[in-house]
């Protein structure tokens, strides 16, 4: 798959920091009145994130721990390295944090840019047919507990408030107001 | 109203840029092997969001255009400045983007740190018994317009995903599944 990574930055903007994870950038900006004021955007490394579903249906979530951050239970997701696609991020994050592999190659359910003051993608998959291949290999600072749930119970949990937010999590909500959605739901997920 | 500021930045944390809406701090933090990494974390201004409720029951809404930004509708808000604590925020905000001014005083309905690698506040406050006491005055950078919406307007508006993203909205759309819940919202809204 090609896909033209997206960028909210202006040409114009300049690089006026680098750090770890974030990026600053600044430019000239004209206002409603003619004056001009400096803009500043962050950017970091997009992000994907992992549906996974076994052959049986079960679907796998991470409940995470990081240093210094509270316990969260989501979905499988990680950083873009230098050089992948988005594609083979979600794949080698999949394998990584679960130790399964899909047979089927990851389906993009969505693509957006969750804070308008970030230069930043988030990469939302769905991976179909996925079997333990390995065990989980994790970087030092993750400590990740996989969870196998329902598609029900996984309503339940975003229901509930127990799901980390996201763009999905919002969607499934939303769908447990209109049945006609929830069906979609189900059919994105599972029909293949 | 005294309200003690948290801060999600741990003591030894340095800073290492500050830009016009953004600082940068690092720290070193031991990760679960014993190694260590070099953590960044963001640090921006507070955040104050206002519902304005007028003495009929109307909420003002503002519908608001920023450069290179989407139109958005959502809630009154702005930033807390130096020296501020967030009611007198609340107040200022309020008057600035609508004219309006509360006969009661601004009453926190919530307090949230909405992104976990930044340490920015978000206060949201009712103001209740609103009335216009002066015209707009707008930031050059801002251009805002008012909707006027009674409460099941608002729900509506956020059921329709119409409404920027704000927990007040999440929780709006979980009160659409719970009639216990929505009764509880209205309350909070409406009496006094």
């Amino acid at each position: 798959m090609s896909m033209e990574r997206k960028t909210t930055l202006p040409p114009e903007a300049k690089r006026v920091f680098k750090g770890e994870i974030f990026e600053v950038y600044q430019w000239p900006q004209a206002l409603y009145d003619g004056s001009v004021a400096t803009f500043e955007k962050l950017k970091r490394a997009d992000t994907v994130m992992v549906i996974p579903v076994t052959e049986d249906g079960t679907i796998l979530l991470a409940h995470e721990e990081q240093p210094g951050k509270p316990l969260t239970l989501g979905f499988v997701s990680g950083r873009i390295e230098e050089g992948e696609d988005p594609v083979q991020a979600a794949r080698r994050e999949l394998l990584e944090e679960t130790g399964y592999q899909g047979e089927a190659d990851p389906f993009l359910i969505s693509e957006e840019q969750p804070f308008s003051k970030m230069d930043w993608n988030v990469y939302l998959f769905l991976v179909r047919k996925c079997k333990k291949v390995a065990e989980q290999s994790l970087d030092p600072g993750e400590r990740i507990n996989l969870r196998k749930v329902t598609f029900d119970e996984l309503v339940e949990l975003v229901v509930q408030g127990h799901m980390s937010y996201s763009s999905f999590s919002d969607r499934i909500l939303r769908a447990k107001l209109e049945p006609q959605k929830m069906r979609e739901l189900y059919e994105l997920i599972y029909s293949s």
